[in-house]
């Protein structure tokens, strides 16, 4: 047998192996979610190991993250990113960079005044990335195929620069469903438009399903930090509808097109609240599904700009939008302070509303 | 009966009437679809007619185009809009304002030195729109659900603006299959991640199967203006695999996840190879399906950046891709001219590359 005819065959047989290996751990986790899916408790016991990831990956020298203009061979990932302990993603590259200039002095860093934040991938022209010391912060675009490939991309950043149990948040805006515009909205589950718990993803044409699990312990801790009183608003825990399209997707009578009357439309948000629906977006399924699938915690935090009960259109001024956008970032500052800094800074003596009538 | 319960019932009534008209010609497209299907020639004769948008549009005032940063209110759609006959849609902003400044001096205009081309929508912070003459150019980010809001609040403003039959284009990048890299694609239908010839929107929980139809008669005469010998390289029509993904849903094996090897990869893209699939992106069905709901002529051109049967990371220089990226502009330049000025430029001689040896 010839060198280059046993080297090939080495390598498939390595091959063969990462296969037999990644194939094991994914009949694993789906026999767990077969068994489980159906409970009210879903394992939380996630913690982040390489061992779900793309066995070819160590193949690939350089690695190329072409939308973030990012490529191992003129970047040193453990050096450039190896402290990054927060990945946070948002939809637009304004609002990224504002919450990255935001959480500079909530988690105490200074920024010299002769510099500003770089967006990292801007060369790329597709996604925004800032870095704040141990925080990284990237935009997602709109929908599931926008946010798959940032998160294929960011999963195998922070693989790369071996971060330490990174915790991935998705802030944005949704529409609520029966909740008063301005109310925090953390998912407890993310439902497709078939209200399913899961992403489908379409490998050799065939649809694969992938459960969307994000972090309960997590989502419980940052329900904790809140304080409606203190706050102003409130912050509840419920399901997410994730759908692929704003208009009809939603339900909306206001798109391009509309196959439905007034009364369908109401009959139908009625039925996905009374599951306990109680917000709609665009990303949900993907995320929960791509972090889950590499054991990374995750939470999905959006604040309602619109009740949909009341209408479709979103006409709320500018202001208020704005005010709205800061209120995911607001709570997820407490989170990485409590994370950061070991303690738990809820020191407002706890509001107890119905005792209080003076309360807001 | 009250005043107010009379107005009631002679909305519902109203709304019903225009539910009915709706579905009916809905229905008479879904008949034509499954009569048509299967055969090759797809029927051409399309025309943009308001008939089949949403009823409840004339509802709205205003309407808010909300992700466009536009309403009817504020602007004056026939007086800002009226004269548009070409919208170009591409990936990224960064690529439209190219083209916009592009296409000034490409369709005989002129802008004044003291001004620049502004991006309407900036405030919107989702997408990018910019209007040169007849012709408007938006970005419509990466995947279907993100080109799906686009088109319906560009339908929504050809619509207000009353333009008469206009034309819409997707130019974009894509992988090839078997294509060299630089090679221009018109897809002459695209297909799902199942190899189906539609676009799924979920309504109600209910997957709905919107048939992703293209001008095939546009397609010819794109290809009809180009010139392979002039251009330097080839312009050919095929089918175009849109994928929901990036990564594992075009067989790439540089993804976070892969649950395949290289040899079931290689047997995915001949199987597509063989089907007459030329290419992979991320846009087309969504935006054949919404188009030809709104019974607008449109076509999808796509420059190959690297041939999927030869490798999956795209590595080629920044020069290279730049040069690719215009080659997409100067088709749909050539055809606008054309159309503007009802003359078919192809003044260069039909060139014989299999009589001219030194033709490259």
């Amino acid at each position: 047998m010839g060198d280059k005819c046993e080297a090939n065959m080495h390598k498939n047989v390595c091959d063969l192996k990462a296969m037999v290996n990644a194939q094991n751990k994914r009949i694993d986790e789906l026999i767990r979610f077969i068994k489980e899916g159906s409970k009210t408790d879903i394992p939380q016991e996630m913690t982040w190991c390489t061992c779900n990831l793309n066995p070819y990956l160590e193949c690939l020298n350089p690695d190329i993250l072409y939308h973030l203009n990012l490529d191992t061979k003129t970047t040193d990932f453990p050096k450039v990113f190896g402290d990054v302990r927060f990945v946070c993603l948002g939809g637009t590259g304004a609002r990224m960079e504002k919450f990255a200039n935001f959480i500079i002095s909530e988690i105490g860093l200074k920024l010299s005044m002769a510099v500003e934040l770089r967006n990292i991938s801007a060369d790329g022209h597709r996604y925004a990335l800032f870095k704040v010391g141990p925080v990284l912060c990237a935009s997602h675009g709109i929908g599931g195929p926008s946010i798959s490939i940032v998160l294929h991309e960011l999963i195998k950043l922070v693989h790369h620069a071996k971060c330490q149990d990174p915790i991935f948040f998705r802030m944005g805006t949704c529409g609520g469903i029966g909740v008063e515009p301005g109310t925090l909205v953390i998912t407890s589950q993310p439902l497709d438009g078939q209200l399913r718990p899961v992403y489908e993803v379409v490998v050799h044409t065939q649809p694969q399903l992938r459960p969307a699990l994000l972090d309960q312990a997590l989502a419980k801790e940052l329900i904790a930090l809140s304080n409606p009183c203190e706050d102003g608003y409130d912050t509840i825990l419920g399901k997410t509808l994730c759908a692929n399209d704003f208009y009809e997707g939603q339900s909306r009578l206001d798109g391009a097109f509309c196959g439905y009357n007034p009364q369908k439309k109401m009959c139908f948000l009625q039925q996905i609240s009374q599951m306990g629906v109680v917000n709609m977006e665009m990303e949900s399924t993907a995320f929960a599904a791509l972090t889950n699938q590499a054991g990374i915690r995750a939470a999905v935090i959006c604040v309602a700009i619109i009740n949909r009960m009341e209408g479709d259109q979103i006409n709320s001024p500018e202001c208020v939008l704005k005010d709205f956008d800061q209120r995911a970032q607001i709570l997820i500052a407490r989170y990485m302070r409590k994370v950061l800094f070991k303690c738990d800074e809820n020191n407002v003596e706890t509001c107890h509303c119905d005792d209080a009538p003076g309360c807001p």
